[in-house]
């Protein structure tokens, strides 16, 4: 069963159509996004995250073609390029938006239905060019999975975990999954577990504090998250408690395997990579209601760098790769985007 | 300033007060029991944990003497016996119970007001007893920390915690905290964070996640946890979580000192600890909320096991020891109680 994350950005003829993260699963809301800008300012509020911001870029696109339909081709190329530099600066540290607005940019041409119909052409390539990469990724690592077995995984991999996990079932492989909840969003607990239970998948979630008891009951074989980047040395940057759980998984004999489409070849290394840190206060409060005592300020590390010394394999759209080999990955050059 | 957990059961002439713990610090109530059997409700619907259970028991018995005080004095004797055996059922995981009921039993003698005064004496005297240990350990625990730095906790430690800062203040030591939230209760967050910021503590709540960013970051001089029990060959049991920390914090070099008045000699190995498995379907709700997906089932192992490797220290009443000689901790014989 396909389920509804994978497929979270609907373009109908009436707008864009984003599922709204926040509440999901508690509610399954629909935001409709009448123009470009509307799902600019969604990519804003956080409707979506993770991969669903590359995917509204895509067709909010569309929605600026059809927009500047109405105008000359050399005014329509400034509208569109203006929508594109509108929805980048919507969530500026996600380089996939950059990608999503080149991607349609680059076959946008003409006026008219031709514009429109040039445009989607560009969203539907990114799109198919995107789950093909996340698809070859999760082959691979389906591949490096036992038969039957557990698997452990931290907030949300987005389409690199629904990949995996399909290519595993049709291995006829039987795997069962625990899932931290990834405080303070919950990923885990939200995103992850509803999404793998739609999938068919046995899942238990746990809290971010019990991974190392996991690993070590000798339950899991294998630690799977996916990076938001590899630096060219191997290091492993993802959501905070990645960290803890690759380190765990060293002590206790459990690989772990960090799912990236490709390495970031403008990250040399680990101390290059500048740690996000957000607003404290959302360490204080879970799902809007306050659980901490008044007294206290809270500390958020959006993300934690893991060292090439606690990941067995980086596994890319090109194959797996060990954390020091990482950049052999650019010796076929650079990857269609 | 003392702290009111540190406190949090008093005996008046109209029953024993107890702090209400599950709302803490969010509401202050104190629950009144006017009977020892209202106490041990009390203990059965958890309105007081760690720590706590011991001192209601031990006031508990001070009502039961007030109960049976217009008895003749073996009537009065058996009376007393009931009571305690009905205390230490409500918790009859807790060790703890079991002495309070022996210290008060030791000394409660007679009838009328003999037997009130008798009992009182005895339960005064494991007060201070209990609270001597404590200050012994926390003064150990206290010189291992630095003149200035960091420390990480997790959970909520209790009377080890609190005699730790106070002693430090006392040598004059300026010490930060980093506590962990400790889901699914959140303990660090509501009674770690709450009672750090009462005794003027610089306090900074993480999620149980980015504990290992933090250590790994340098901002920690040492990890300090309670053990709810330790192994006679040095395996550490303490609430879930502990063991990823110390995992961490071996990795990044950081010391962790694990706080029990005395090593138990019931359990040789970690291997002979059973682990308690809770209802999983408290790791599925915060603080009465449901947060994560309906689809999925919750595990809830309470307690982990750290193997002595990733051990520093155990610190105990008699001083601090390594984890492979805590065993010597008897060549004194045995601790009194």
């Amino acid at each position: 069963m396909n389920p509804v994350l994978a497929d979270s950005v609907r373009l109908t003829d009436t707008g864009v159509y984003i599922l709204d993260r926040r509440e999901f699963p508690f509610q399954r809301n629909w935001v409709m996004c009448g123009t470009a800008e509307d799902v600019a300012r969604a990519i804003e509020d956080l409707v979506t995250q993770s991969s669903g911001p590359y995917f509204a870029t895509l067709y909010a696109m569309v929605l600026a073609a059809r927009e500047a339909s109405g105008l000359r081709p050399h005014a329509a190329r400034a509208y569109l390029e203006q929508a594109g530099t509108r929805l980048i600066r919507a969530r500026s540290t996600n380089n996939h938006l950059r990608k999503a607005v080149h991607a349609v940019l680059s076959t946008a041409a003409g006026s008219g239905d031709d514009l429109v119909a040039s445009a989607l052409a560009g969203a539907e390539a990114g799109d198919a060019l995107y789950r093909a990469r996340c698809r070859a990724l999760g082959t691979y690592t389906a591949d490096l999975l036992p038969f039957e077995g557990g698997v452990l995984t931290h907030c949300w991999a987005d389409l690199y975990l629904v990949e995996t996990v399909s290519a595993a079932q049709h291995m006829g492989k039987r795997l069962r999954f625990f899932c931290t909840e990834t405080r303070p969003y919950l990923q885990g607990a939200r995103l992850t577990a509803e999404t793998l239970a739609e999938m068919g998948v046995e899942t238990t979630l746990i809290t971010d504090g019990m991974g190392a008891a996991v690993l070590q009951s000798g339950e899991v074989d294998a630690l799977v998250t996916a990076a938001d980047r590899v630096t060219m040395d191997g290091h492993v940057v993802n959501k905070v408690g990645t960290l803890g759980l690759a380190v765990a998984a060293s002590a206790f004999n459990v690989p772990f395997h960090a799912l990236v489409q490709a390495p970031d070849q403008d990250v040399l290394t680990g101390a290059d990579v500048p740690i996000e840190y957000r607003p404290g206060d959302e360490v204080l409060h879970t799902l809007g209601h306050r659980t901490a005592s008044d007294k206290v300020r809270g500390l958020y590390p959006a993300f934690d760098v893991t060292p090439p010394r606690f990941v067995t394999t980086i596994v890319t759209d090109r194959g797996p790769f060990e954390p020091h080999r990482i950049a052999e990955y650019y010796e076929e050059g650079e990857p269609n985007q």
